[in-house]
């Protein structure tokens, strides 16, 4: 990911729209950094599959965790895997129909997963998780117990084969759809966080990082 | 999906949290309509992929298109295929580390895509997207010419074979973690509507689907 123009393997080569690929490492870790989850293709006997996961990044790996029993985290241990990330941030409207498109930030991510075996490493992994979610919570939760860590795999696959995609802005439409009396412009979308709700159960009064959540 | 307690198929059977899954149509088009994009895993003679695409549903078909190049549209007639929605929802905050989860709603969707070969049918596949993206948009802008649609390929899948699951409301701590001193409860999320951005270069005035569109 050092190079910003060239793709880094054959198939993280952006064919459609390549003006739109990004290769760099910046870009890429915006794109995780922003994403609370992943799509993981994966094959077994059964043909092709895309699980939705949560995801962490740690400098130049991705991160995932799950029960030890997991079907897909043991798959992910034998062969490649396809990680996609995707935020949509709007609807592009263009006079002409085959003009419209959207906005949005992908990431494809090419690789083998290893198990992140080392017991202290799995435990830092996992509080980073925790930390990178909502700083401070680390701190105040019950903490992972030697049994929970030992039932829960955590995975990382390498960011050195990836590409980004990346389109934002206006409409583009040709030259002669351009006088059609059409409105165009961006109708843009916001992830957004909305108020607080406690457990019922809780009378524990809401943290810095509970009452900051709205300003994240 | 007739069924709303059995999997249609041995690949779509949820295991773990198996009482998240749903297997009922009313839950996965909702699924459905509420996204704009979905993640298509599938693989070719390099390995698994997962691309994002627009995705609209008609009845019971979810659709696609792109690009009588595209080299996924040419792949995705040769096998089966894995179609997976995912909207997040919240964070989940236990009181224990590992009692920590997210809200979501996930569909997968297994089988194989079929091309919309008939003109007319393709024409009105299209017509429905965007009247679904936008109703009211389809009969303002320049229409799509017949080398356009021509080089346009529609595709859809069969829900028949599609799986569910969701989660929602707090968290469920151990009884013994409920006493444990930390906020407990749910972060939510919502993806909202920003205001419409027009293109520089347009001196239409915004018709009802754009000035309602914070309000859609």
């Amino acid at each position: 990911m050092n190079d910003h123009t060239e793709a880094p393997s054959a198939r993280t080569r952006v064919r459609r729209v390549a003006t739109n690929a990004h290769y760099d490492a910046a870009t890429l870790n915006a794109i995780i950094d922003a994403a609370y989850l992943c799509h993981i293709a994966f094959t077994d006997s059964t043909g092709a599959h895309c699980i939705p996961t949560a995801c962490w990044r740690d400098g130049a790996y991705l991160y995932i965790h799950g029960s030890n029993g997991s079907r897909m985290l043991k798959r992910l241990q034998e062969s490649d895997a396809c990680v996609t990330i995707t935020h949509v941030d709007g609807l592009v409207m263009a006079r002409s129909a085959f003009s419209h498109s959207m906005n949005y930030r992908s990431a494809m991510i090419y690789g083998r997963f290893e198990v992140v075996a080392d017991e202290a490493a799995r435990r830092k992994a996992m509080e980073d998780f925790m930390e990178q979610l909502l700083p401070g919570r680390q701190a105040e939760v019950r903490p992972g117990s030697d049994k929970e860590y030992a039932a829960t795999t955590v995975m990382r696959i390498a960011l050195d084969e990836a590409a980004c995609k990346v389109r934002s802005g206006g409409p583009k439409d040709d030259e002669e759809d351009l006088s059609w009396p059409a409105w165009a412009g961006v109708l843009p979308f916001a992830q957004t966080r909305l108020a607080p709700v406690a457990d019922a159960a809780c009378a524990i009064e809401a943290p810095a990082h509970v009452t900051g959540w709205q300003n994240g």
